[in-house]
C-alpha cells in the first residue's frame, strides 16, 4: 500500500481544531472526506499531532495509506480542489510505507504572537493575542530560562491530555520583541512578543500555558523562581492562565 | 469648530466601501455612527478618497468637525471602543481648522498583490488575487512604463466616476516579483507580484483598470505598444478587466 506524505497550512479560526470530533467541522475530517471522495476509498489520515480549536499551522505534516495509483501531485490539486480556502495542502509526495507523521518527528516548532499595544490592527487581529497593558519583557525572558531542558511539564499539561509521560525537552525557547510584524509587503508598526518554542514532543496546551504563565511573569505575577517552582510542583494551578488559541501556530515539523 | 483628523486600518472584506451607502454598512458610516454616539452631534467624517467595497486600507485618512470637548485621544479610544475589530482608528490629532483630507493630499499611494501560484496559501487569501496560470513579469515592468506620467486616463475610469478631469499623475509605478510574501513574523514563499502606485488622485476603479490591463500584458495579450495605444485612444473597452478588490490596499496618504 502506498504512503502518502502531506505538508499543509491552515487558517485555524474556522475549525474545531485538528482531529475529528463528533460535534464540530475539522481539519482532519474536511481532508478524510475529501481524500473519501477522491479514492472512492475510506482513508483515515494520521497528522503529526493535534492542534486544538482555533490554532493555525503553517507547517502541519500529515499522511494517509492508499491502493490509489494517482500520482502525489494529482493528490495535492484534487484536494486543493476539494478543500475550503482556508485549508491548503502545500506538498504531496509518496512517503517510505514506515513513514509515521507523529513517532518520526525529530522536532517540532510554534511560535506564539501577543500584541501588546492599545490599538490592534485589524491585519493580525485574528492571529494575535491582544493584552493591551504593557508586559515587562524582561520578566518574561528571564522566565523562559527555567523551561529550556528537559523537565516533567505537568504543571502545563492541559486536562484531557492523554500522554503517558509528562517528560518533555524543551530545546529553544525565545522571548522576543518586535516593533513591528510583517504584513503582505509591508510592516505593522507596533508593540508585539513572539514566543518561540522547539521540543520533542509537546503535551495538551502546553505551549498555551506556558505562554499564559509567561504573560503573568510579564504581568509582575511571577518571577524566575516562581516558574522554577512552578515546574517542579508539577501543579496545573499554580501556573498561569491558558492563553487564547487564536495567537498559536504550528511552524515546522522536523523529521 | 474643531477639526479632528484620523488615521485608520480596515480590512475591508465585509465592507460596501468607504462611502455610506443607501444598502450595505460602510467605514464611513460606522464611524459617523460611533462619533454621534460618543458627541451627541451629527458628525459628517470626509476620506482622503473612496475605497471601493472589499478594498483594504493601511493609512486611510479622515477628519471631522465638533463643539466636543474630548481630547483627541479619547476619541481614539472611543472610537475603536465602539467598532468593529476589522476597523481601527490608529491616530487622532488636532488638525488646522481648514485642514482637508482629500483637497489637501498631495499624492496617494496604493499596492496590488497578485499571487501567481498554482497553491494558495490560506493566510494571503483574503488580500490577493489568485492567478494560478504563470504572467510574463517582463511585459508588466514594460507596460508600466507608459503609464507613468501625466495623461487623460479615461481609458482606466470606471463607469460612474464623477470626476471633471480626467488627467492625472502617476508619480510613480512599479511592478515587483517577490519569492515570498511576509506574514507575522515568517515568511510564506511562494510567487507573488506586487504592484504599486503614487499619484496625485485617481479615478474610480482606476488601480484595478490598470491591473487588470498589466495581468493581459503578463498573459502576453497586450504590448508595451498597446498599452501605449490604449491610454491615448481613451476608451475603456480597450484596456484590459477591472481586477478584484480583495488585493488592493490604501497604503497611504501624503500632505
Amino acid at each position: 500500500m502506498r504512503n502518502i506524505k502531506l505538508l499543509l497550512q491552515y487558517d485555524g479560526t474556522e475549525y474545531c481544531g485538528w482531529q475529528t470530533q463528533p460535534n464540530g467541522v475539522s481539519v482532519q475530517g474536511l481532508i478524510q472526506n475529501a481524500l473519501a471522495k477522491i479514492t472512492g476509498e475510506v482513508v483515515r489520515l494520521t497528522g503529526s499531532g493535534r492542534t486544538d480549536a482555533g490554532v493555525h499551522a503553517l507547517g502541519q505534516v500529515a499522511a494517509f495509506n492508499t491502493d490509489s495509483s494517482l500520482e502525489a501531485g494529482t493528490f495535492k490539486n484534487a484536494l486543493n480542489a476539494n478543500l475550503p480556502e482556508d485549508i491548503r495542502i502545500i506538498e504531496a509526495a509518496d512517503a517510505d510505507e514506515n513513514f509515521h507523521p507523529r513517532f518520526d518527528a525529530k522536532h517540532k516548532t510554534y511560535f506564539y504572537i501577543i500584541s501588546n499595544d492599545r490599538v490592534l490592527s485589524p491585519f493580525v487581529a485574528r492571529y494575535v493575542w491582544h493584552l493591551p497593558n504593557q508586559l515587562n519583557i524582561e520578566n518574561m525572558t528571564l522566565g523562559v530560562q527555567s523551561l529550556s531542558g528537559t523537565h516533567d511539564f505537568s504543571a502545563f499539561r492541559g486536562s484531557g491530555c492523554g500522554a503517558k509521560s509528562t517528560v518533555r525537552t524543551i530545546y529553544e525557547i525565545t522571548v522576543e520583541k518586535l516593533d513591528a510584524i510583517s504584513f503582505m509587503t509591508t510592516g505593522i508598526s507596533g508593540s508585539f512578543i513572539k514566543i518561540r518554542i522547539t521540543a520533542d514532543a509537546f503535551l495538551r496546551h502546553m505551549v498555551r500555558n506556558i505562554v499564559g504563565t509567561l504573560a503573568d511573569a510579564g504581568r509582575g505575577k511571577f518571577t524566575t523562581e516562581d516558574i522554577k517552582m512552578i515546574i517542579e510542583s508539577g501543579k496545573r494551578p499554580l501556573a498561569g492562565p491558558t492563553a487564547p488559541a487564536r495567537g498559536l501556530f504550528l511552524e515546522k515539523v522536523v523529521y
